[in-house]
């Protein structure tokens, strides 16, 4: 089993949820998804956003990189024109749906309005029409999306990676291995699947 | 062509230095080295010194994420007791001998005083046994490596680096091609031994 933590305004993000669920058919791996919100985690580390925000120079770089991994990987891309976007609702909707046989294709679709159709993802509508596409009841799952139980499941899940020592995302857990960034997933994957020694 | 830039001080460093001339002469690609000093440019981006020591939970990390590539790469490790370490005098000795045979096997030992023996790489007695290992008058090349003209290239190679949009280390150059971190090593000699398309 591996945890796979991530935030959908996150690009690396979006190329391990591109990715993960094709990687771990074929480890023969379950992915357990855990969404959570990278705005608090940056801020207690005292970035006011993305760290990528920080430097001109970075960020320059970060969307050429990520050019080339989408052409490696065979992703489609687009440099986000709101850059690191507001991914509450869509993290609500993963953590009602996070058992479901949808959940990695309600996670692609998200990703990709994101990160190759460069629209926004944190408005009713759009998760709607994506919740749709896939034959699921939308104004239900909406609902129970927007409870106060479930905005305060989110809360209590950031706090959980904050209390896991994550710092950035994708980050994967492997029991108390962790991995960080999509450079990793590989790794982990390899990790999961290691045979035990006795 | 590929032009490496590199710290001595630096962990990831330290692994593109012992991998790279090796991945060179497999791929039939020329290294430069750039020696340069990455305290500058982490000063001019509003860090005191490496970001990794700003927060606890990612230089606990980093350390466990090295000691997993390390044991990938075949290559002993040791988490530094000091770090980052000083690493001037090895990044002058480098600028000189930049474009001589014993360049990279200087290099691997002074990363591996650093990042496995757990020493520090800066003492001119330190960086003298090395070169005297090495066969080359180390009293002369010392002298040559602390006169102004060498110490004024030393800043001159750090200035560049930061013009060039450098913000960390290792950093590959193919062209204007920018590769960032010891996990683009590969992507940037595959990059230097691209078909040119016609």
């Amino acid at each position: 089993m591996i945890e796979f933590w991530f935030d959908f305004g996150s690009n690396y993000s979006y190329l391990s949820v591109m990715r993960i669920e094709a990687l771990a058919r074929r480890h023969g791996v379950t992915v357990t998804w855990r969404p959570f919100l990278l705005g608090p985690i940056f801020r207690s580390l005292g970035w006011e956003s993305s760290p990528f925000l920080a430097q001109a120079q970075k960020l320059r770089y970060v969307w050429r990189d990520m050019a080339r991994r989408c052409d490696a990987y065979d992703l489609p891309w687009t440099v986000p024109t709101t850059f690191p976007r507001r991914s509450i609702l869509p993290a609500r909707v993963t953590l009602l749906g996070a058992g479901e046989p949808w959940i990695g294709e309600f996670c692609r679709q998200v990703m990709q309005i994101n990160f190759a159709a460069d629209r926004d993802i944190d408005g009713a509508d759009t998760i709607a029409r994506v919740l749709d596409r896939l034959g699921l009841p939308a104004n239900d799952l909406l609902e129970r999306a927007l409870s106060p139980a479930n905005k305060e499941a989110l809360h209590a899940q950031t706090a959980r990676a904050a209390s896991l020592g994550i710092f950035g995302a994708p980050t994967f857990f492997v029991g108390d291995e962790m991995f960080w960034g999509d450079d990793r997933l590989d790794d982990a994957m390899a990790f999961a699947t290691r045979p035990i020694s006795s």
